[in-house]
């Protein structure tokens, strides 16, 4: 093999620090306080100074150099200013969720053995409640804020202002290997345990570049983006690298996603142009500017993920003049996967705009069937989506000796999804592999019987599972939550879903219930589901 | 050190070419053909199904991995198709300049040894004065067309459509190593022999990554694109690959970049929006534009490269609605390492537009001083300028044993250009570091005094060199060419110049010429007047 002559410099965090500074140091950074009113606002060349005097602290906290650092916080300036002091001096940031019930991050701070948790001040409790079992690997404990003489806790803690405003404002960065872990995020994991992804400075860095694309997000230094999807989801899917990549604006919004009267304010005020949000957050957002048709937005692009946005969203936000864009990713893949660029669809507007979108550079997509077959890219037959690429995970942290062998040498990894991907690039997701019902060798989505039910004027939410069954295998069955407490018969239902789905997708049988179990972050716990119902009919025929 | 744990993907020009497939298959490129008129149009799975049959013609041939396959060619969709078929397949594609001198072309193919040759029917002629020199290591020589029983040489030969017309029209792709030799260019070197510049698979890709983002080129699925530079100039800035990664329309205008009616009546045709071209072109599609009012383009970008648009042209430009942006790079930096975006530009337009532009992402630069002390970055200060990146040559290909262990060591790659870098980031080169008369301890602009020369009315082409004096170790000499064959004295140019320059900086003599040397690529030759003049102020004391 005859090498290439050219040079090798680390794809790292620092090098998208470095080149912002030199291009973009007097763009500015905007962070709503914990008021939700007021804002702190600075620019790029400020952050990095603080970025600098953050990374003297944790050399003098002796804070070693393949140490854990955990965060608890909201978007903030503070949050994203860790997002470069922690790996840029060689340590690895760990975005947690503070919403996730105890257990978990429990299990998940036990999992990575953090030996710093800065977190905002009113997460302080939550730490007072789980200090115990911490205690063998936590060495510092930061608040995110001033000094607060009223706030106090069992157990030793700095506040974060005042270990970094002595510190000098410029470092020597190292030249960190781009293999070298940079940032860990667990899985919410609507089944099982969380698992931890472990983000390299290679993956880091590619994936905001492949972000940076035109058809992918293509900020600007004249872009203004808004992050209301958390950091401690995928690090607001890139934004404090991709953003400062480019060069934008940010606004922060602190904790206020989800009031909407702030967030539309926030947006007038900062002339924000683009933001991320799941689609519960979209809906309000455009049922408020529909209450107040006064309100006149700069906003033009809504990018959304989490779930599909419904195509009635995409139509109304169309009407306000915002192009609202699926995104489609998950935490194995670094956020963003794919992404639906409304303006590119030309023919079959309605057809192609709810699809999850096109890969992005660098991400391979492959379907197979229930056999193992690859499927084509017709945009008809479904498959289990598989993918591989720079930004997607090739083992979990601290996986058993077993799965890291498996793991090691796997070239695709399974997401779990059943979709299709159609000749332009389009891909779709149908269902989770794990919901789908294979009845008698036919393979039955559960999420198509759910949309069907929902349909029907009596049910508010619907929830379909795969139940063990003698004959097929697996049948469905369709448990419903009714509207205002009214009777709803299997027969009903089977009557209605008639005309809508094949014979063999009508569930089995119908449970009324009073509440579907959730998860933490509101998607239905099919696992508490099927816990439950598993042996349904088993027990039918018991009766 | 903890690693990442997630996949490793090789950055290979395969990856380009597959994403390309499954987004932009449909895609179109449009390739002027030799009468000048008529186009050739297909779609990229077209291309790339080229690109698998001439992978399979080289393998047949018994070409091996890592031979260097060399290309006397014009920017047809053909050339584009080797820019894929070569490296995809494990070989080096090496882009030669056909209208070097044959003592160039001889020099530079004896360098890189290549085992093929692929030229226009018309470079056939000269392959044939050279084809004795080539013998000991060409094995086949292809020509780039449908067979021609017309077309005769003194050696074997094949024609290329010929060759892959009966190949299968996909090819297994190897996953090639990302450090591995993809491309080969070598510098047109104003002084010197020429030099090597071997590109690895990673160090293109990653290039085209940055190319894509907005603030560069940003070339999207909606672009049509028109390189008017030469594939043999560095792959047209990097335009095979770049182009094809975002999916835009290409427009290949084949050898008649010069032939400005044919160029503006391709734009029209194919409704280009953005192209690429040298200043002197730029100059002439202004000057047509002008005489014909009536013809609207769809142009909206005309980046421009080689050497500085000055701002003249580019507000003559901008009047046509036009942005002119200037452009920078070498073959060393494998293309663009710098692009002045003037739409980004809000205060001080006539400064700063005339200026190289911003560092691309990756690229990063310094400034030094003739002690080798760092200056700051504030657009006054004057250095020589060194750069450092991913796109940066580390060494020259068949480098002495003793430039290799110095050159594999080397950080920072010196351009030889003295430049300004300023708060925003904006270099500007204000002259070669060779060029630079190094007068008593200070420097003088050879480019300042030259500029400052052809204001002069009687002055038709002007060119400063350093000349050994005794005193002041070098002195400026001025050789000119006049306009109309008038006379013109020494004292008569120093009455002129003493307003415009410091006193320091006056030629201390002026030589009227009929002619000022000049090198292929039409820039002055230095190297020849420094030859013929080096020693004018002691030939004057010795007379």
């Amino acid at each position: 093999m005859m090498n290439g002559l050219m040079m090798h410099c680390n794809l790292n965090i620092i090098s998208i620090m470095r080149h912002a500074m030199t291009v973009h140091a007097e763009q500015e950074i905007v962070s709503l306080k914990s008021d939700g009113t007021t804002v702190h606002r600075y620019r790029y060349k400020d952050a990095f100074k603080r970025v600098a005097q953050f990374a003297y602290a944790l050399d003098q906290l002796n804070i070693s150099q393949q140490a854990k650092v955990g965060t608890l916080a909201w978007n903030t300036h503070q949050h994203m200013e860790l997002h470069y002091a922690i790996p840029c001096s060689g340590r690895i940031y760990h975005t947690i969720n503070p919403k996730l019930l105890d257990e978990q991050i429990q299990q998940i701070i036990g999992d990575a053995q953090d030996e710093v948790l800065l977190v905002e001040p009113e997460n302080l409790a939550l730490l007072e409640r789980l200090y115990p079992s911490f205690k063998p690997f936590l060495k510092q404990v930061i608040v995110l804020g001033d000094i607060d003489p009223n706030l106090t806790a069992s157990f030793p803690f700095q506040f974060y202002e005042a270990l970094i405003q002595t510190q000098a404002e410029s470092y020597p960065w190292p030249d960190i290997d781009e293999t070298q872990a940079s940032g860990l995020c667990y899985t919410s994991g609507t089944t099982g345990q969380p698992k931890g992804v472990l983000y390299s400075h290679r993956s880091t860095v590619l994936h905001a570049m492949t972000m940076s694309m035109v058809e992918v997000v293509g900020l600007h230094s004249g872009s203004v983006m808004m992050p209301m999807v958390p950091l401690y989801h995928i690090s607001a899917w890139d934004m404090p690298f991709n953003a400062v990549l480019c060069g934008a604006k940010l606004v922060w919004p602190n904790q206020f996603a989800g009031q909407t009267d702030k967030m539309v304010q926030l947006m007038q005020q900062e002339q924000v142009d683009i933001s991320m949000a799941v689609p519960t957050v979209w809906t309000s957002i455009k049922n408020h500017l529909l209450q107040h048709p006064q309100i006149q937005l700069k906003l033009k692009r809504a990018i959304s993920g989490g779930s599909s946005a419904p195509l009635a969203l995409i139509k109304s936000m169309q009407d306000l003049g915002i192009q609202l864009e699926n995104g489609w990713g998950m935490t194995e893949t670094s956020s963003l996967g794919a992404i639906n660029r409304t303006a590119l669809i030309s023919e079959n507007f309605d057809q192609q705009v709810v699809k999850c979108g096109r890969p992005i550079f660098g991400m391979q997509m492959r379907l197979k069937d229930l056999d193992g077959t690859e499927l084509p890219f017709d945009g008809i037959q479904e498959g289990v989506l598989e993918i591989r690429g720079h930004t997607v995970v090739q083992q979990y942290l601290n996986a058993s000796e077993e799965q890291k062998q498996q793991q090691a040498n796997q070239q695709w990894f399974d997401t779990g999804d059943i979709a299709t991907i159609d000749a332009q690039g389009y891909m779709h997701i149908t269902d989770r592999a794990k919901d789908m019902i294979k009845s008698g060798g036919e393979w039955i989505s559960s999420v198509e019987v759910e949309n069907a039910a929902m349909g029907y004027h009596k049910v508010h939410e619907a929830a379909v599972i795969a139940v063990e069954h003698e004959k097929w295998g697996e049948r469905p069955l369709l448990v419903l939550v009714s509207k205002d407490n009214q009777s709803i018969s299997h027969e009903e239902m089977l009557s209605y879903l008639s005309t809508l789905l094949h014979k063999w997708a009508l569930p089995s049988a119908t449970v009324v219930v009073k509440d579907i179990p959730h998860t933490p972050t509101g998607k239905i716990s099919k696992k508490q589901l099927r816990e439950q119902y598993q042996h349904y009919f088993q027990q039918l025929s018991a009766v």
